[in-house]
């Protein structure tokens, strides 16, 4: 599992006192986002091919709220990858209070044009990256 | 079905061209809270006898983009309602395009000082108007 | 002066439990975009045509706070404009609690494949419903 | 003068293809926020003394754009202090691209129960250590 780390933001904060349940798909995002980077891959490189990859589904079970100035560590793992379609996982901890704040799931597709492409043909390096990842010991929850 | 209608605005955009994908959220919260205020008892009220409601699960399907200017309309629905757990369904319909942008459900319980709390004790009359809706014709999908 | 309304939604709020004040700056945009769709020639227009608006400066007075739920109307006028630089004034006040919530400046040049252009050769009709509205009675404060 | 550093996330982009202009306010926020806690007396501590601090001006003037995975560092440094108002000013410097992003200014008062109060009798430790980092050679532009 591959792991992000920020804070809680003040700005994210609504006016129950806690984290607005909306942020937690933009940590997800960030979280991918430097996954990708740390793969070898990322958004920058995929964007730079002409590709896109537009997020499909979301879910997120939320567990235990997380406070401004809590420290969150994202855990980042590939659930079903297809070449057409992935699914990522993600286990949001707050480090701050020992508890899982909340775990989530995106799907993505891809696209060039407008149309969905497989990776196979369109980005044969973050495919090979994937699923090499996928088959590694480093993609299990924890 | 209770409608809600906004504009997508241009700080919503990403560099894809579309409203990023973490503003549906946002849209369905805002769908939620003029549903309740037209059902006649809102999060203002709710907050003002002291309960708030989290919200413990989100899950969206995401159908087709939506671009800045366009009109969208949130359809809200109850799903389920047990006196403890509230789960609405939402329709997100983009009216410039003519599509269907995204369908979404949000579960939600009730706190009073951090505990869970019944809305029957808790908050009758909108125990009341919720149970009433989802009995009534309006409470379908369309 | 034109006017736009809306409400400040629960997912605007901080711990403070008071509207956060980057906001603000999202909502001088909504409010600048539906003034120039009133005006004629809006933001989709203006893209359509190749240019894009980057705000160059960006000034917020903070008078009262606006809470969840208040609705606020955004006056919009133009301070100056010259043909490469637009400057915006904004009055938001708060319709709920009768106050003046904050006042605002936002200024704007037009770009053309990354270089500044003047509206006047860029997007002459633009240019033309600009000087026009900045003649008018309607420009004024109230 | 202090120093926090961040990434520009995909979250925070627009369809122009950069950083959107409301963000900038909550990256001085997050510096602000991140220099108080390495002054030693940080929001937490400051609204857990039952005061806060809410934004009474912004101003921000945008030099270069940001983009989407640019490494942005925000300089922080007192630029006014009086006991009853703070005023920060902020460099923010896009490491990625050698450019300075924006430069802003953001002015604070302190509140007890809705009441403007000064520092130096409601937060005694706080006003020493501003006052002290104010005179100090560390609060300096680069």
């Amino acid at each position: 599992m591959f792991h992000y780390t920020r804070k809680a933001q003040y700005h994210e904060t609504d006016q129950m006192g806690v984290i607005h349940h909306a942020n937690y798909i933009k940590w997800m995002e960030e979280a991918r986002v430097a996954f990708l980077d740390a793969l070898g891959f990322g958004y920058v490189d995929i964007e730079r091919e002409g590709v896109v990859s537009p997020v499909v589904g979301i879910s997120i079970d939320y567990r235990r709220p997380t406070m401004f100035s809590d420290e969150v560590e994202i855990g980042v793992r590939i659930l079903k990858y297809s070449t057409r379609m992935l699914e990522i996982g993600y286990e949001i901890r707050n480090l701050t209070r020992g508890t899982l704040a909340a775990e989530g799931i995106s799907k993505h597709c891809y696209l060039r044009d407008g149309a969905v492409v497989s990776l196979r043909t369109a980005l044969p390096k973050l495919d090979a990256l994937l699923s090499a990842y996928m088959e590694s010991d480093e993609n299990r929850s924890e």
